[in-house]
């Protein structure tokens, strides 16, 4: 399990647990925006070149991007690194570490020689450097002066700041680069699914200076996104009661879970609305607890002692999490 | 208009026209497989990775293909093209034509020098080739054996042959190269939304060997197919009996729609049973008489005399064609 979100390879790891497994494992809202009704010439035909132009507009306005024309939607943000990663020539590629890690897949993928960084200062003459903020696992949260200070200074050798938002939906007010793409090396990565909670629909976005979105675009061909998740995330995106109702309520439920895990004695490293990182050296024993309980957290191979846990997404989910951490001894 | 099913284009060229505007510029069927129940979750949650395995062994049964470990599923083949076409270094690439525009594209995109050849034995040393069988727009076919054989020279010099099977669930029995992509250098292309009349929900498929499959799915990233699109596949592709029903559904409209384009003087060049390509010097005429009377059909920047129609999908669409090409003079 690289990823989180697989509840069968779950199933197959912890027989016998009780059901309905509840999956903690990823960083998606469990509150999703209620979906549309969904017309079947929707799912028949083409997607509409309009529909695509109509979402990039809300989009833009959305995250706050100079125009349509800086927005490239596509199937999900993952379909879309290795892209926007092959945008500049093979090169050295910082990525922030401890980091998403389609980040250092992505790059790698496309020639470039992958370093992980802890801190932007020791990017160096890095060609590409990949940094999320806020930051996956951790919650890590970086200034916006900073990163725009170091896109500057990559900018006279050819240097791309690529900057995962895809939790920015959640992060603090004024953060996000969005509106900074048209300085011309800084590509911002939106994710559609986690903060409306419809992962399943595959929608994520590319925001970037117009010249470098129109590249993107031609990379991804046309029809990239599906004509439901063009009529859902059009409506969902320009929905801003729902956004700041949603906003509140997460950070409701993230104060909740960092009690319930304070309780059980679970250092919290850090994290974001939509997830929290826990420390503990018992956490491998922890994980296999809570799998047995048919609780599915994210578990890291590079550091044995972080699990993260995101939101329960109803009583019963909050209960069950209680009394397993309880019965963890 | 590029490509075909832009209705919002037609509209602004024709404004005034009669509606609902008839769209017969694509190839997708106008009977599409009955959409099942779609579950909530299948939206909300992250494609699951069963579900998506279960999905490649259904295709890899459909399609003739050896294994599920030769299936690579996308969102739409559009976006696997010039995934496919860079899994050899930047050579020359041979084009059958006429052809579908995205072929040239994705192959110039990642560096390939593009030439445009009219039969196989022009390919010469072409580091790649991409043929269409059968072939859109004019549905010529190629025979197997001489596919293969052409693939075999090609081997040695490591050259890559990619056959786009997008009409292939209408074409002559036996003629498609799945079951030889083990021979190693072989992709072979096949749409779902076209045959399934699903264009909406963005599904494709690439077979090939299954280092290249491993490939091709490493650049696609993990979740590239959505829950609703995993879901509907896998229960279409294993309705043969759905298929067998189309099939000949299609093959009677096809029929009758030579009679009615025969009927108004065009001859037939070709076609499959998804679509007709008709010529006539009157062509760009007869286009924009179309369009006055609210029925899109496909030009081609490269041949002004021909014009290709789709299946008309319900008695209306069939009288106000025979009404339009009637009062044409």
């Amino acid at each position: 399990m690289l990823h989180g979100g697989d509840l069968s390879a779950a199933r197959h790891l912890f027989p016998g647990a009780p059901e309905p497994f509840i999956d903690l494992s990823t960083g998606i809202n469990p509150f999703p925006y209620g979906l549309p009704r969904l017309s079947a010439e929707l799912f028949a035909r083409l997607p509409d070149a309009e529909a695509a132009a109509a979402l990039a507009d809300v989009a833009a306005r959305a995250y706050g991007a100079p125009s349509a024309a800086c927005v490239v939607a596509a199937p999900g943000t993952q379909i879309v690194l290795p892209l926007v990663a092959a945008l500049i020539p093979p090169d050295r590629a910082a990525v922030l570490t401890p980091s998403y890690p389609e980040h250092a897949r992505a790059a790698a993928l496309v020639g470039h020689r992958v370093q992980a960084v802890h801190d932007i200062a020791a990017c160096g003459k890095a060609g590409l450097v990949i940094v999320g903020n806020p930051n996956n696992p951790d919650g890590r949260v970086f200034a916006k002066d900073a990163l725009i200070a170091l896109a500057d200074t990559m900018h006279p050798r050819g240097g791309l700041l690529v900057v995962d938002e895809a939790f920015m939906d959640v992060g603090p007010p004024g953060l996000s680069l969005a509106s900074a793409v048209s300085r011309g090396n800084i590509v911002v990565l939106r994710s559609f699914g986690k903060f409306f909670g419809l992962a399943g629909i595959r929608l994520g976005f590319a925001l970037a200076a117009a010249p470098l979105a129109a590249r993107l675009s031609a990379s991804l061909g046309p029809w990239a996104v599906s004509g439901p998740a063009l009529a859902v995330g059009a409506k969902a995106l320009a929905d801003t009661a729902w956004t700041a109702t949603t906003r509140r309520r997460l950070a409701r439920s993230a104060k909740r879970l960092d009690a319930v895990l304070a309780g059980a004695r679970l250092d919290i490293v850090g994290g974001t609305h939509l997830f929290r990182l826990a420390q503990t050296p018992a956490a491998p024993a922890l994980f296999a607890h809570l799998g047995r309980a048919g609780i599915l957290v994210r578990r890291f191979p590079d550091n044995a002692k972080w699990l993260r846990f995101a939101l329960p997404g109803n009583e019963l989910a909050w209960r069950r999490l209680s009394a397993a951490l309880d019965t963890f001894r």
